[in-house]
């Protein structure tokens, strides 16, 4: 079978045969790989940054989000069957960890992950264990199914508050930033920001129904905030990974607000949390993967109900054979995300 | 000034001159009145039911749901100033209880009620505690700012948790099931059922955006709710004040569910409470009044934002003379809510 | 081996020899039980009343209580090791239901109890799914790890909601009961009150920790609460699935209070939900099982720390042969909890 | 009569005689102090450091810790009578800004502070707006309730989540650190451990109750904890305002853990949010005030039912005229509170 390897240590990845899995463990899948999306995870493996040196051992199949169909499972398995569409969480807890046992297996001691602690879904048959599948709604189109993980991200970021009502501000308008806009306003917000300073993303926030978007670039954040709101937003997302954006994020929210951060800043920063977050009661959740599996029923409900139109994220459907184009298009950042079809 | 009194113990209101009020209490806003709504409450009195030959001691200016304009302030009031529109929470708190003193002023032990336990709104000029005054955003059209009392009843009941990806089962459309559809829906909720066996309100409850509506005098509720979902709706909002709603309802919530109860039964129902709740881990909220003024601040804002849209909730609005017509309109359930304009 | 059985359809049971399960399924794991616990639920069987004789298949080894050690492993297991010791929970979820998948075990749709559905713990080794094993803390002495899972009940009904400085009333001290007293108690409760009829348990309840019990057949239980407290009780644990209990307990909750009901009322009960729940703004919660595992985290926690010291209510411990006395014991109620010691 | 003066820019405070208050605002009580406690926030102010020099403008009557009884109230005041014995709640909301409305008074926009922003209560005779007083129960001795807004902080930054059960890392041992220790036992807590340098207060870290005192300057704090839990701790409560309390503090949070922040750093911090937040998904509170009046009600509860006992903490009551004495056992940190009595 085909796959997308990082074959050795260093920047790129190839297609190549390899051969197909055959043996599973007791509570393995074997699950036909039919669309693959390009994460930017994914792009940090193939152009072999400092973060992917430490942390990954060629040979190594790359990718790690899908949509696939069950084509064989292991004895003891039970949570699927042959024939099952599904698509993976790709942290794949231990199962035994004090987190995993109280419903916390989104922040598992002894995490691995898809297609960067073993191998991935970016090949014709993948394995994986039952404990992360998820059987979606056969209503939702394969090529959204395959990007639930990340739509996960936006959802668990944007839904740790309820939001009816609610003033958000999105710092980063990104495929997540994109995807997090339609969840806060399905949700209720009543108004919904987004700072970018990007023109094409800026194009993509207002297609996927910002009331407003501001180019922190042009205009300076807080002040265009607080003209706009009388008090401010109500909770910031922050998912640019951006210092500035941080700081102004947090100026921004109203006295005992929120803020939700999923963007990560590369190291350390500098900070004041006495006057951003202290003295102002600021209630700040780091987020990390997604809830098993409560974010991805949210997901399968809002594709199913159509409450969340993907279309406008969704910007590019091309053959797994063209798969360098994918990652073209990902260095450019001249796409939202960016599918693979193996059918 | 006119205002519509109950003159008498018996049934029926007169229309009449009032002298104007003219002291305030240190704390107390004289209100003009520009829209008055009339409430099912109002109905009960004009009625003279039971429960208003027990609670009312006319002569009483009746009425509780208004918009209006703050024309005089007490020498202590702050939180409003002249010329500020203000709906009003009819629930006046004392202020010092252990309820008013945490955060939940709606559940005061010493309540009283405008138009119930002192003079109410039906006239050209109220006297009203600061305490309960909303300033509305002025977006918002008077007729709906009226509203705005019973349309916090919608919020608060279905806001006991977060909607978004849910599945909604409302149980009785009358004017406050109709706005808590548009509440479920603007809220993220994923599919909305509404259970109504009156032609009229399946009709309104349809306009007003329910995905489905079951007539359970023609359908079994409980089958068809199973045959719709696969493990029932995750959230039950009562509000019909029938037993048997409320059992098929509670049977219609997946285990570990929960149920919101605003409608009132009339007296004790004879209830499984082992196998609808217990055994099946079911949370139920008694639900009354609003959340002062959480609830009040949700209401603005999806009104603010046209997140929810009252055009057709709101059936009729006519002049303040015309209050027979309305009350006429009310006892034949003809009508969603019924404004009286008094500009 | 040596088991107790409900052999035949008909009241009591047997202590007989029975051969020593052999094959494990991938996932289950061989258990020898050291301790074993008599629940209410096993004199129910015992006297094969009619839930019993709906329910029960014979013939069944009974009893679902216990804690035991690890002493094989199915090919698939990877929770526990041979030696660990363990208790369990005791209903059995499919792990994949939308309950199950999203952290809400304890009301999976497909539940099986052990002891009811399956064979049970009464005997010297048990076939345990690994799903449903909780490593218990070393410090904690094995009779206390055997009734971890009644303790977990009262766990769970008393933490609906943090009790730190909450005024707390428990109808009625059976063992559940008494344990909920010491959880209130070590949870911050600052004061509880316990209603109970048998001078027996009025006894253990003072022993536990109760700062005041009330009989309810001799003092009027309102009146009395409302003495004590201003505002009477924040929250209500039901206990004894007592109508009348009920009833005033709501009546004792504090406007917009808690109820978490564990008792079973056996069948439908005439309540009027309208002035006891809806008009007073009362949360009600229906509890079964216990969480999977955040109780069980916390029964641990208690037990290790000995902030709850269960020498007060496990009163009886004894040699497994001698477990028709442990029933009879169990009959008469001249007990708390009654462990079977089968080392 | 007599008060506490900062008379002039510049360090130091006098005693000294000032006219007693004579006219009230319509909502303003007249308050007679009888006990008032030294808080950090006046010591800043008696060294007029920076803070202090760009906020307060002399001459002021510092002070605003107190415990007193009400002789006089103005004309629209119903919150309290004369005759009740009360504490105050030192931040004065404006109740009308949106965080006011909506039950957050304690993040008000428009916040003033006794002591501070206006006249205190270091002085015989204090005005006090009704809206901030809180009526103590009797059974709460003096010393004790003069310290209640302390008192309310240590529980306002560790009942952020109910910690029955948990395992709490408090960092700094000050007066609200010790307080902090007794709460967190208090709420069902089944390991306390506290870092703390100074050797008097790790001597009073253990007189209240720490279960375990690390001292960080001689042993490394994350590999204590991590030898001492497998997991790391639940719950970190920061009260130190240093930097690497912050950053050992928060490894020592387990996967999906919290922390509660009430110390002030200073400016800004240089921090890694990505490893020590976002990716171990942490939420983190910034504490400011405390909840009007949730959490006077669990002081209040915590005081009355002697769940707490603060006379490990009260170390010092001196005559109002020995206030010099007092603030200089604060200065050199020889104390837990220390209170004046003005009797």
């Amino acid at each position: 079978m085909k796959a997308i390897l990082k074959e050795t240590a260093g920047p790129g990845f190839v297609m190549k045969e390899v051969p197909k899995p055959e043996k599973l463990g007791p509570r393995e899948v074997l699950v036909k790989i039919r669309r693959a999306s390009i994460c930017g995870t994914d792009v940090h493996i193939y152009k072999w940054d400092e973060w992917s040196q430490s942390r990954i051992n060629p040979p190594l199949i790359v990718g790690h989000e899908m949509a696939g169909e069950v084509v064989a499972i292991g004895d003891a398995v039970t949570q699927v069957k042959v024939g099952d569409l599904v698509s993976a969480e790709t942290h794949i807890p231990c199962e035994h960890c004090v987190q995993c046992k109280t419903g916390r297996m989104h922040v598992c001691k002894n995490l691995e992950i898809l297609g960067v602690d073993r191998n991935g879904v970016f090949t014709e048959y993948a394995v994986i264990p039952e404990t992360v599948l998820w059987r979606f709604s056969k209503e939702i189109p394969l090529d959204y199914a395959s990007v639930m993980e990340p739509f996960g991200n936006a959802i668990h970021t944007a839904l740790v508050t309820d939001l009816t009502g609610k003033k958000v501000l999105i710092t980063g308008a990104g495929p997540i930033g994109l995807m997090a806009i339609q969840v806060a306003k399905a949700s209720g917000a009543s108004l919904v920001i987004t700072s970018e300073v990007d023109p094409n993303r800026i194009q993509m926030a207002k297609e996927n129904g910002a009331d407003i978007v501001i180019n922190p670039a042009e205009q300076d954040l807080v002040k265009s905030i607080y003209t706009i709101t009388d008090d401010g937003v109500d909770i910031l997302l922050e998912m640019s990974g951006n210092k500035k954006a941080l700081e102004d994020g947090l100026k921004c929210v109203t006295m005992g607000g929120e803020a939700s951060l999923l963007g990560i800043f590369g190291g350390s920063i500098d900070i004041n949390l006495d006057s951003l977050v202290i003295m102002r009661g600021i209630t700040i959740y780091g987020i990390t993967g997604r809830k098993m599996f409560d974010t991805w029923k949210v997901a399968d409900e809002l594709l199913k109900s159509k409450k969340v139109d993907l279309s406008k994220v969704v910007t590019h459907v091309l053959p797994f054979e063209d798969w360098e184009k994918g990652f073209e298009l990902m260095l450019n950042k001249q796409c939202g995300k960016v599918v693979l079809n193996l059918d």
